[in-house]
């Protein structure tokens, strides 16, 4: 089975193709810059192999239809194409950013999934709109062929309310939707799935602390398979330090710096999301150019480095508290999954709490596949597995899909 | 000696007057509604003990030298008094909630540290201009007496920097003095002191997590005597959910109240520090009103209760990480010292991490002195000690006094 995964923003589709019965991802790619002067497209047919070949161009995209149908085009076209027809893609399964708390699941489309959608905007003004754009014009493209959203939010509706409550006024909060939701769900329960599965346990008995570090950067406590706990909140700043996100901080600072720096409540939002984590404090986003200077002897890297650890630290002892069991922390994305020295900090002087990372084990972890960190005798063991969320959508779209055939 | 300890704040005073040679505490009171049409002044001598006699009486006070005055007036007076002539008080003890980064011990006035106090106004708003008033008043009204400031951020200068930055853009506050400063600083220095000493150890090789929970509540990691983090941060509004604060939320609520709801900056303020915690939740900010309410059934008295106890244990479990190490967990101030409840469900659960209580001993702990309340095999021992500011304030006062004349 052919299965299209669309992740639709306001102004970019991201995509991959997938042959569900071999497992290849046969094409991916990229448009962006949708309704302005001028678009583009990146495409590549049969990435990740050897016969892997990239194309790029630029044109103005008028809209998502218009975007939508250059996908279709570099699928099928006779240069850059891998199916012969667009009736080959059997489904299409779309990552949704916030599903509020009407998801708790992958959900086939109809007319109420998209009016969901539309009426929780308020809670993901960024996300849901280009969500409802990319699923409308699917629906003209592929006629009949079922969609299907799976949603980031998802699995963290199994949190507790003292887990996704926050201590503010509850009306308020009832009114406009406020609580924890959190975000990177379906790569969480992926490689929470993953990481019970390495260990040869049944996910739904396996106790795990999941630390997605990327660009942006969450956790989960995943009790007995279920989220009990994420460090994302109402909306993706919350928690950890990030690139550039600031994560937790005390929230009476907002009108400190109103009142001290004349600050607008936009400029604060932008300052908090876009100029502060790593790049606050050193001037840098990314974990590779923070190791160079922190190699160099830049004080402000290294100190940027250490805060991010900390952070993480307190958040595995935190989800150790509140799990009360723990059968593996599992680091993962692109920090997780290839950063040694941030796992190693990240972990240093937990033996107190049965966590005994192996040095070796940690440096020398290969990349792209599930391994153990940990030393043998570690009570808790530490892992690295590899997050996959395009796979795990197209995984989800097709159980939903095989579902109805039943 | 004869030592009076002030928590001179905008519009009120607290005092005792202490002896601290029998340790007895002589008298106490508050003056409040300062510069308001009507004040008023509540004294009590010889409080706490069979012969307390209470006092109360208004008046317009015009400013913190009536304030003061009234205060001497009460000491001395025939009919209210403790002490023959204000000149038996040989030092004056402040509490200062706001010292920056400025101070880390208690520390003799002179014009340098009114000065710098005056300097960080802006971190400390609600609190410093008062403080500084009492100071000068003192001044007049007792010539010749030593002052000491006795610093509720004190005791956290110690965190390192991971523990004490912000992940915010690093200029900004560096030149704000934004960072997380702490406070209640003063009573977990005191029960991290009695804890190691209960256990008969002492405190620079004792480890402890100590858990302040009055109206206000905050947490401090101390590691071998030094405090490594804290829970509160620039402001008192950070950290666990308190009687009618929020603590962390994510951030970006308020950019969100502000959008979907036109709240203002101070609005916002007001509701995270007066419309929220366990108040926002169900109604009531007393701990003892909520148990009452939970026993009748009223289950938002229940989820108040149950997510201000899982906040304490997530802390627990965040401090356990970033410490490596503890002893013991320690419980103070109003809830934390009779709130037998509230520490059996912040401590549900963390048998994994070493910590086992003793429902017996903890649900008949007495009132007043340290006791233990862990199951015998416990390993880490969790206590309830009695904080005491005033005292530890006088304390404080008298051990700089006494370095004085050496």
């Amino acid at each position: 089975m052919m299965i299209l995964v669309l992740n639709s923003g306001s102004s970019s589709v991201k995509y991959q193709l997938f042959n569900m019965d071999s497992g290849e991802v046969l094409a991916s790619g990229l448009v962006e810059r949708i309704a302005e002067s001028v678009g583009a497209i990146k495409h590549k047919r049969w990435p990740g192999t050897q016969k892997e070949e990239s194309f790029s161009a630029e044109m103005p995209v008028a809209d998502h239809k218009a975007a939508l149908m250059l996908v279709v085009d570099r699928l099928i076209g006779s240069e850059t194409g891998v199916i012969a027809d667009a009736s080959e893609i059997k489904a299409i399964g779309h990552r949704i950013v916030q599903g509020g708390a009407y998801f708790s699941a992958p959900t086939l489309v109809d007319d109420s999934v998209v009016e969901k959608l539309r009426e929780i905007i308020p809670i993901g003004p960024l996300h849901n709109p280009g969500h409802i754009a990319g699923i409308e014009t699917a629906k003209v493209l592929f006629p009949g062929v079922p969609q299907v959203v799976v949603i980031d939010t998802a699995f963290h509706q199994t949190m507790p309310p003292e887990a996704y409550l926050y201590p503010l006024p509850y009306d308020l909060c009832k009114e406009l939707r406020i609580r924890r939701y959190g975000f990177h769900g379906t790569s969480h329960a992926y490689v929470a799935g993953k990481a019970a599965e390495f260990l040869g346990r049944k996910m739904e008995e396996t106790s795990v602390i999941t630390i997605h570090l990327g660009n942006g950067c969450s956790m989960d406590a995943v009790k007995r398979g279920r989220c009990v706990d994420t460090s994302m909140g109402l909306t993706p700043l919350a928690g950890l330090m990030m690139g550039t996100r600031c994560g937790d901080i005390d929230p009476a600072i907002l009108p400190f710096l109103a009142a001290n720096k004349g600050l607008s409540m936009q400029e604060l939002d932008t300052l908090m999301n876009k100029e502060s984590g790593l790049k606050g404090i050193c001037g840098v986003n990314d974990m590779r150019d923070i190791h160079a200077r922190r190699k160099a002897g830049d004080e402000r890297a290294e100190l940027a480095f250490r805060m991010f650890c900390y952070r993480v630290k307190h958040y595995i002892g935190a989800y150790l508290a509140v799990m009360g069991e723990c059968e593996a922390i599992v680091f993962t994305a692109g920090i997780g999954e290839n950063d040694s020295e941030a796992r190693a900090q990240a972990c240093a002087g937990l033996e107190f709490l049965g966590i005994v990372m192996d040095e070796k084990a940690n440096a020398s972890a290969p990349r792209g596949r599930e391994c153990e960190i940990s030393a043998p005798g570690s009570r808790i063991k530490v892992l690295v597995v590899p997050t996959n969320e395009e796979l795990a959508i197209a995984k989800q779209t097709e159980a939903v899909i095989k579902a109805l055939g039943t």
